[in-house]
C-alpha cells in the first residue's frame, strides 16, 4: 500500500521510517526539518536495528502529496484542528487514516469532520524522542495495538497489520474502546502527575503515597471504563500497569517532556474528554479531574 | 490568671506578648532564642499597635516555669510529641490547656495523652511571623476563635476571654467541632494547594480551573462536617471563605512557608487525621486524599 505520515517527528519519523526501510512507498509530511529531511534523509536510531533512509518522499504541503492507501496522523492532538487542511489532499474513498495519538475522544472529533473517513486508532507503546531535524532515537519498546474505529473493511486492517509487521513493527489488534481506555489506564496517571509533581515513573511509585495515588487513578479509570460497558480493562490489567512501570527504566512520559520544553500539553484528550465521558455516563473521576485542574493551572501560568 | 507559653514564635509571642503588655503574667518556654529574649526582650511590630517588652519571663526548660492557670500551646504539631514532657511541670488540677494550633485531632490526642487535662482549641485567624529572635511581625487580622472541648468549668474560659479581650485580641467563641471544621474549610485546601503547585492564594482562584478546585475541595470538608452532624459548616460558609480569600491580599500559608524554608509540614493534623476520621464515619475526601498523597511527596523527596 502507498503511505503517507503527517507529523514526522519522534513517532511519525519511527513508524513512517520503519515502512520505508522495509519497501514501502511512504510519503513525509513535515515542517520545520522539511529542508534538512528533503537533503539528509532520515536517520533512526533504534535498539530494534538503526538505520538512515539517505532519500525520502518529503512535503512542507499537504496539497503536494498523493493520495495514498493509509494515512499515519502523528501530530500532537493540540494540533488536530490542521487536520481540516492535511488530511482532504491524501484521502480516496478507501483510504484507512491510522490515528497514532493519545487520549480518548480523538476518533470521535476527527469523524466529525470527516464523516466519511475510515478511522483506526493506533496505541503505541514506544520510547522514542526527536533528537534533531530528521534524527529520531527509538529508545525501548516499540509495539502499536490497532482498534478499528470506522473502518469498512477488516481485510484493510489485516493487510496493514501484515505490512507493519513485515517492517519491523509489533502490532496487536483490539476492540476499538478497549484499545484507548488500556492506554489510559497507565496515561491519564503517569502523564499528569510527572508534570504536577516534577518527577519520573520510578520515583512516583518509590514513595508509598504516591504509589496508592497511581494505584487509586488507575481505578478511576477502571470505573469509568467499566461504567462505559468496556470490556477487559479491571484490577488485574491494573496490577499489570504497576508491575510493568516498576521494572521499566525511569520514564518522563511525553506530557512532562512537553512541560519541561515549554510546549502546550495534551490536557483535552488525555484528561478532559475522558472525564467528560465518564460524567457523562454518570461515573466521576475526582482524583483525575483534581489532576486536570492542576494541570490547567500550571499550563496557564 | 497566670499565663504560660509554650512555643514563643509567630503566634505564641504574638498572643502571649499582648497578654503580657496588658499587665497579665506570662512565662515564655523559648528554644533557639532563649538567651536573646532573655537579655533583650519581645519586641512585636504590630498593625493593631506595635510594642516592646524590655523584659520577660524566658526560660529554657519547662522543669523551671511555675505552674500556671492557662498554658497557649502554639507549637507546631509536628513537635506535640514533645508535650509529654513540656506540660506536667506547668499543670495544676484546674489548668486550661488552649491549644493554638492546626488541623483536627489535635484535642483528641493531647487528651489521651493527659486524660485529666481541660483543653481548649484556639483557632487563629491571624498573618504573623517570626522575622528573627524574639522579633514577631504582626500584618494583618488576628482574631481567634475558642472552642471548649474538655473544659469543666465554662466561667474559666469566659474569664481567659475577657482577658484576652482587654489585652486588645479579638475573641470569639464557638462549639468546638464547628470552630475546628470550619477552619478546616479554608485551611484544608490552600494551605496543600499552595505547597503542590507553588503559588500563592490569589492566582489559586484566579484561575478557572484552580478556583473550580479549591470550591470542590471546599466541599469535601463541608460533607465531611455534616456526616460527623457538625453544625454551621455549609455551602454558604464556603462562599464566604472564597469570597473573604478574593479580598485578602496574596498569601501564602503557614505550609507554604513550612515548605519553603525546608521545614516539616503539618500533614498529619491538617490532612491525614481529618480524611481517617471522615472514613470512618463512611465519608470520602477524595481530593484531599490527592492531596495529602502529593504532600507526602513532596516532603520525602
Amino acid at each position: 500500500m502507498r503511505y503517507a505520515v503527517i507529523g514526522t517527528g519522534a513517532i511519525g519519523g519511527y513508524y513512517g521510517g520503519r515502512l520505508a526501510q522495509s519497501g514501502q512507498e511512504v510519503h513525509f509530511l513535515l515542517h520545520s526539518d522539511y529542508e534538512y529531511v528533503r537533503d539528509h534523509g532520515l536517520r533512526v536510531d533504534s535498539c530494534n536495528g538503526s538505520f538512515h533512509l539517505k532519500q525520502v518522499n518529503a512535503y512542507c504541503h499537504a496539497e503536494d502529496m498523493p493520495q495514498v492507501d493509509v494515512v499515519l496522523v502523528c501530530l500532537k492532538t493540540i494540533r488536530n484542528n490542521k487536520l481540516k487542511e492535511l488530511l482532504p489532499p491524501l484521502l480516496k474513498d478507501d483510504t484507512l487514516v491510522l490515528l497514532i495519538q493519545n487520549g480518548i475522544g480523538v476518533e470521535q472529533d476527527v469523524q466529525a469532520m470527516f464523516p466519511q473517513a475510515q478511522l483506526v486508532a493506533g496505541l503505541a507503546f514506544i520510547c522514542s524522542s526527536k533528537m534533531g531535524p530528521g534524527f529520531i532515537s527509538h529508545q525501548c519498546y516499540g509495539s502499536i495495538n490497532l482498534g478499528n474505529y470506522s473502518c469498512r473493511d477488516e481485510q484493510r486492517v489485516k493487510q496493514l497489520r501484515a505490512e507493519m509487521e513485515a517492517a519491523g513493527i509489533r502490532v496487536g489488534e483490539m476492540e476499538y474502546h478497549q484499545a484507548r481506555w488500556k492506554k489510559a489506564v497507565w496515561n491519564m496517571p503517569f502523564n499528569g502527575m510527572t508534570v504536577a509533581l516534577h518527577t519520573q515513573t520510578d520515583l512516583l511509585l518509590k514513595n508509598p503515597a504516591t504509589r496508592q495515588l497511581i494505584r487509586d487513578m488507575m481505578m478511576e479509570v477502571v470505573g469509568a471504563a467499566r461504567q462505559l460497558g468496556v470490556k477487559g480493562v479491571d484490577e488485574a490489567f491494573v496490577e499489570k500497569m504497576i508491575k510493568m512501570t516498576d521494572e521499566m527504566t525511569p520514564y518522563s512520559p511525553s506530557m512532562r517532556l512537553d512541560y519541561d520544553y515549554h510546549r502546550k500539553m495534551e490536557i483535552h484528550y488525555i484528561y478532559t474528554r475522558p472525564i467528560e465521558i465518564a460524567r457523562e455516563a454518570g461515573f466521576r473521576m475526582p482524583k483525575l479531574e483534581m489532576l486536570e485542574a492542576e494541570l490547567r493551572f500550571l499550563s496557564f501560568s
